[in-house]
């Protein structure tokens, strides 16, 4: 294909950001990659590994003759780095990020830019449980929805430009208001993973005649609370960045399982296969 | 080896009953086996699968002669199964279950064994998504735990055999009081699948401005509440069967998730953070 941009400077040559370089190459969709990364040793990986051309040894260098940036650090730093570039990005220049909440980041980054300058956000519905250069892959994206969370006053050429950068990866694109994005990973996203912690936290603190409870977990168990598993610091600051959302869906989710309480309860032998069977055709609905 | 028993009737002989029958036939620790089931179709099939060596077509026929039997019903239908075969067990004979709830089942079942017959409680920790005779292996049981609940008044041999027959499959035989056995089993098992089933409950009738929330739902989501898709009258019947020691677990989850709440609400970042690596600490000392 014809380059959509030429220079792209990946800030984050991780699994996301040297995953979305290595489809853009691949792609033919950009013609030169600039990589930063707070971790010396992973940027050179990154370039040993031909996922980016050339290694830039700050944000500031790296994104000076960028067309384009894609952020890809840790959710809670995206607006440290918008702030640490804004001076530094050329006219024309957009940026865009790969970040799991939107709302009040996009507000944040876009009162950040110049005149001249875009920010565009974005949030992949991709991932693996590695991470690092080495994790990089260039069909990560391939078939995977990417949310675009444009705002009213978007640059809508810079919005088209992100957009055919991410169908170049292979993902499917598509937009939505980024308060709507932050809810509805609030419920199918962060909801989960709070409830997986909690869930793991009473189980390991119960004290059943004071036997180690887990000690007699099977297969299932495991799987159901391998979410529990991922870095408890992300998703300390994923739960304070969309804190309103997810106190809302915990709120829900409380709703229910009060419901389902009550039903036990009072012995309600209907009202549990009802309760039951709704929720195994949601799941079954998604399958 | 040399035969544990000679008669075995497997009462049930789908894959928790057709698999006990194969792996107590391959290990040569049964010389004789009868089957019984509801579903005629299925129970043709495990005497066409050399699961069981006859088949007889009520369960008062079925256990006539036998001097073990395994009743491998749904675990609602135990305590009937046994009624309708009381007064028809020989002398001498052994009846135990495979049944996920004890305390209350156990208690019924000894009540309604005539003398000089012995029944003991079994829990098999073992299964997969599939069903019938068609499902069962002679595997399924190697390596995994069998929990057995004795009562005080447990006759010590009878005990003994139904610990060698399922020695014998190759499962890890423990034992244990029933309601601990409950109570473990609601912290581990049964609270689960009652998260499980309200998550996708409270998800699937999230409001999110209209959407259908759970079309956005991936690989993740999937995995976590794949339990939610298990048989709703099975888990009906578990949650009243097991409604105490369910209860108490459903409200110790309540505990943490609200602590987990009230964490986020107040933005406090140190008590997350250690809220998170307490329950990854738990999650990860189980694999």
């Amino acid at each position: 294909m014809a380059a959509v941009i030429q220079r792209l400077t990946v800030i984050g040559t991780g699994l996301i950001g040297g995953s979305f370089a290595l489809a853009l190459r691949e792609a033919g969709a950009v013609d030169h990659v600039i990589g930063v990364d707070a971790d010396r040793a992973n940027l050179e990986r990154a370039r040993a590994l031909g996922i980016i051309d050339e290694m830039a040894f700050s944000p500031g260098d790296g994104v000076a003759r960028a067309d384009a940036v894609f952020i890809a650090v840790p959710v809670c730093s995206i607006v440290e780095c918008v702030r640490e570039i804004a001076s530094a990005v050329p006219h024309g220049c957009i940026i865009t990020d790969g970040g799991s909440v939107k709302a009040a980041l996009v507000r944040e980054c876009e009162s950040l830019i110049p005149p001249g300058r875009s920010f565009i956000g974005g949030h992949p519905i991709a991932g693996t449980e590695h991470s690092g250069a080495d994790a990089a892959f260039a069909a990560l994206y391939r078939g995977k929805r990417c949310i675009l969370t444009p705002s009213p006053t978007s640059d809508l050429q810079a919005l088209e430009t992100v957009s055919k950068l991410w169908r170049a990866t292979g993902a499917v694109v598509s937009c939505m208001e980024a308060g709507h994005h932050d809810r509805i990973f609030a419920e199918i996203s962060h909801l989960p993973h709070a409830v997986a912690y909690a869930l793991v936290h009473a189980v390991g603190i119960a004290d059943v005649e004071g036997e180690n409870v887990l000690s007699y977990t099977a297969g299932g168990f495991r799987d159901f609370t391998r979410i529990a598993s991922s870095d408890p610091v992300m998703w300390r600051d994923i739960s304070l960045m969309n804190r309103d959302a997810l106190l809302a869906s915990l709120d829900g989710f409380s709703t229910s399982l009060n419901e389902l309480r009550q039903r036990i309860a009072s012995g309600d032998r209907d009202g549990l296969t009802a309760f039951f069977t709704i929720a195994k055709q949601f799941r079954d609905g998604i399958i």
